[in-house]
């Protein structure tokens, strides 16, 4: 879906070091624990540790801390498409939890379904390993807008 | 909407303990420096002091902090309705981001706007202040399973 | 909210003609038989007669004929506050339907809650009457994208 | 994902007879001109043409009309899964319209992503034909609750 035009090279030798940066500075990553783990065109996914500290009353991760790393997820998944001096807000997300998040480690993964040159739409995908085994426990919509720099002639990608 | 009849003196009477005392085994709301500051029938906030370990890249609080208060506030305006044996879990929830959340304190306010035996749809708002001004951040709709105790006759509601 | 500044001034002289003109184009609106019945800045009502044609399989009016309202009614909202040359495009909506769609008319509202220079957020509500009482069975939430003309200057709102 | 258990032996030597069977008491589909192109476990797919009496303003299939023919779809991927004397109802959809809906066909696919006891969450998939080829033009999910007959086992999935 991303073959390697020449709108996306320059990135890609950047090894997203304008996403990377980014992610440093949001201080509620680095209280929640989560880290990047993935990062490729167009996806990314952030890990967390599950604990006491980002439960809800059944000790279940607490469904607002998926939405934070699945809202981060989907947010740099669409700033590695776009060009270093852009910016990406969320302008809504709607996230289903279809199963109780009981585990040890959540995966967060946002994966770009649609590239306007406005607006983007990702799909939030939040996974949770208990007993060795990973399931799914969240999942969701999310929509962005996206603050290129101008000039920006980046090309677009619909699904 | 909600007069007062048999069915809601008695949690009327208990001062909400259950929605309270489930609230404090929330790890996260500790994490986040989050306590109630409303709670009457069917409407819960929330708030928070903003600060730099709650924000993203901008400085802005997170989205997903956002999230993460008003699905509190949903999910306690609705148990605030349930007898005390009660269970509330979030099936989902949508938020739009309608303004930068930028500014000291966060109001995230639930309100209950329907309740069915095992449906309950709540109304999300949060609120920032800034040069001691509030303005709307986030506003959004959740949806709620509601888990009562056997033979519970208490009455439902809708807006 | 929407204090009769310049910007707005002409278009309320212009009696919403744009707005007007936009609805008699949609063939959906005519195969519902669906009309305006109110409309003012920031808020438009749609109203169509239940019946069989518009059912679902228990003989309620349909989730989609209610969304498809609302989805009209949330665009021409925010059309009645831009200029004449505007155009909207509905990014999302979310619609949740908090009771069966039973009676003989439907009243679906769209309301502006924010406005900014591209995105605007209305509130959707939908009631219908039955036994000569109006009850709310839809209630949701709506991203619309605006392509304003250039060098447009018009006052953005929020709530 | 649904291994030829017991509890699915039976609906599949119906042929799905309940699912068409409700299809055909829903009016909106006849008015619209839809039918089932595509049925299986746990996926329906439903077609109409394009044409003015489906449009809005801009001569696009309306945002409203794919919502319609999305929530039958998953809906009715749904009620696939369950016995032939269970009810659907829709408790809320979210959509996100990527493409303007402009082609002369449009397919629109239900998936059940997440079965339980009471509440189902599917993915909704719009595509629209133009020149021969199809493109998605809506994307969403939906969350439906379920009525089982009473003593029903059927076994729940979750992706």
């Amino acid at each position: 879906m991303f073959p390697d035009g020449t709108g996306l090279n320059t990135r890609s030798r950047t090894n997203f070091s304008h996403v990377r940066k980014s992610f440093r500075t949001q201080g509620i990553m680095k209280l929640l624990g989560a880290h990047i783990s993935q990062l490729s065109k167009g996806i990314v996914e952030i890990s967390a540790k599950s604990c006491p500290a980002l439960s809800q009353q059944d000790g279940f991760v607490h469904a607002g801390v998926l939405a934070t790393l699945l809202d981060s997820a989907g947010g740099y998944a669409t700033l590695s498409l776009l060009p270093p001096d852009s910016r990406v807000l969320t302008v809504e997300f709607k996230i289903n939890f279809t199963r109780p998040a009981l585990g040890d480690t959540v995966h967060a993964r946002g994966r770009v379904r649609t590239l306007g040159s406005r607006i983007a739409v990702c799909e939030l995908d939040a996974t949770i390993r208990r007993n060795r085994k990973w399931r799914s426990c969240a999942w969701g919509s999310q929509t962005i807008f996206c603050l290129r720099p101008e000039g920006d002639r980046t090309k677009e990608k619909r699904d």
